[in-house]
């Protein structure tokens, strides 16, 4: 199985739980629009990653009605509602989303709202269809990782621009409003294969957890600093950027959030994630690679006389290429 | 124990779980907004209703973490958020609610929105802490009755003027947007105080679905009723009431609806239910025996000529006052 094809059976199942969510209406329309075509499915393949790796068999089954598949299209639709409201007049009035017009461009404000709202309730309609031992665990997780005090409180950070006060208000508002999700994705792909009651859960489940938050802010801040790759920035540009602002705290962050993942990575032997990783990795190592100069430049010249790409460029390489089989 | 301090009680409950749902942050004074002070506490209290009137034992347990207890703050927060969703000025764009500003007029847009989405994530988060053997069940409910094919359903037919398309519409809004949530109420109440694998649960909890479907509609439909009170009545407001427009398909369905509860509430003994049944009743009773005259001539302005608001009133006062101990 390579990663295209997951990626079409992730859609088909995607598609079999939409259908199962939405009414036949003509509002379906509206919340298809919403969810197809989805992004890169990165976070379901994240859900499937973590299940192969620990799963006790050859090949893990992929049908709609396996636990993970329905956390797999659980991660992605929810993930699709954030989008929709976030990108509302009212939020951060973003008219375009994927090079397309945004939902509440394309059909009117009311339904995108409506249809997140929606979205969001049936979201968890697919949880409640798993059947697994851990059922209550994983609903408790996904309410706590998603909710007023998790993905929820980094999007009023970010809002409220409490996420500008100072590099730890950064990493904070990163941690919920993007690793959150993540972590979701890792520790319920793991237990969702784990038998109930294996003494070792809890530690896995923790370390898991950690994994997700390296990667959650790993994301982000590797995000912002491909930005960078542009040789003229404007001042705009510049105040707006993290690593302008914070750019030795960025970059030791970036450097010990790699680590902390390879660690993981490779003690776990997690190469289903390693593949997955690989994928983005690839495109950012792209970037790294073809616009290094201009970059470390950038950061020189913002103060940070310390940075050096090679460490980043490397542990990016070694989470996703080494060869590391049990 | 009176309804009084029944609502002291579902009110502290419900300050004990927006503390456990909401973070330590300014952010929380617009969660608290949205909850706090209560209206009047209907939906809780009728979980309260039907776990009373099926419980074995004298007194049923009002403790915070009792499953029940978990469900009546659960149906008072969605409702929270389904009221602050649709003050917005992309959907009913109303100002005030309960004679205060409405959130987005107190906090701003972005916070309304974003904190009932987190009022949302935050009530299944209480759903997600219930010790019982029903939970799976209660939560593929819950979403079922709230999600793009329940309540946010009716909504979609409201905002969308689907539901003035005919009489059966109406209904069938009525039964998505108002009736789903207080079937779960009645429903999930039944059920929590029920052992797992009584063989009667299937027949029961359809009852009580029927019980909960019925009243959601009544309530709609006296509502609609009680406008009809003032003598004069514009044109506009004609225009609008179902009872102007269908006015005999109303009453017919109003009446079996009265009956069919009626019989419901006998037949199962739901002596509780009709406590807090009957505070809702006086409270329509006495609009109806005041406003007969005007009421009943309006009705037979708009054709309706068999209108006659006794049989109505007795069976409002057959429900909440006869006294039926099993």
């Amino acid at each position: 199985l390579d990663l295209k094809e997951l990626k079409v059976i992730l859609n088909n199942n995607l598609r079999i739980h939409m259908d199962h969510i939405t009414p036949h209406h003509p509002v379906s329309e509206v919340y298809d629009y919403m969810v197809f075509p989805p992004g890169k499915l990165f976070r379901p393949q994240l859900v499937w990653a973590l299940a192969s790796d620990f799963f006790c068999g050859p090949n893990l089954p992929l049908g709609s009605q396996e636990p993970y598949s329905f956390l797999a299209s659980f991660v992605e639709i929810h993930h699709a509602y954030t989008l929709a409201h976030d990108d509302l007049p009212c939020m951060d009035d973003d008219e375009m989303r994927r090079n397309r017009p945004a939902t509440h461009v394309a059909f009117g404000e009311w339904k995108a709202l409506l249809c997140g709202d929606g979205l969001l309730n049936g979201s968890y309609g697919l949880l409640s269809k798993m059947k697994t031992p851990h059922l209550q665990t994983l609903f408790q997780m996904a309410t706590w990782a998603l909710g007023p005090k998790g993905l929820i409180h980094g999007q009023v950070m970010d809002l409220s621009q409490e996420m500008n006060h100072n590099f730890d208000s950064l990493l904070r508002t990163h941690e919920l409003k993007t690793a959150r999700l993540i972590q979701l994705c890792l520790v319920g792909g793991y237990l969702l294969v784990t038998p109930f009651g294996d003494e070792k859960i809890y530690k896995t489940a923790k370390d898991m957890g950690r994994l997700g938050k390296e990667l959650g802010i790993i994301f982000q801040l590797l995000d912002d600093l491909t930005e960078l790759e542009s040789p003229q920035l404007s001042k705009h540009e510049q105040d707006i950027s993290p690593w302008f602002r914070y750019g030795e705290q960025c970059y030791e962050r970036l450097v010990e959030g790699l680590q902390n993942m390879e660690s993981l990575v490779h003690s776990y032997h997690l190469n289903h994630f390693k593949i997955v990783f690989k994928e983005y990795a690839q495109k950012i190592l792209h970037i790294l690679e073809k616009g290094e100069a201009t970059i470390t430049g950038h950061l020189h010249r913002s103060g940070n006389q310390k940075a050096n790409l090679m460490p980043v460029i490397t542990l990016l390489k070694g989470i996703s290429h080494r060869k590391d089989l049990p």
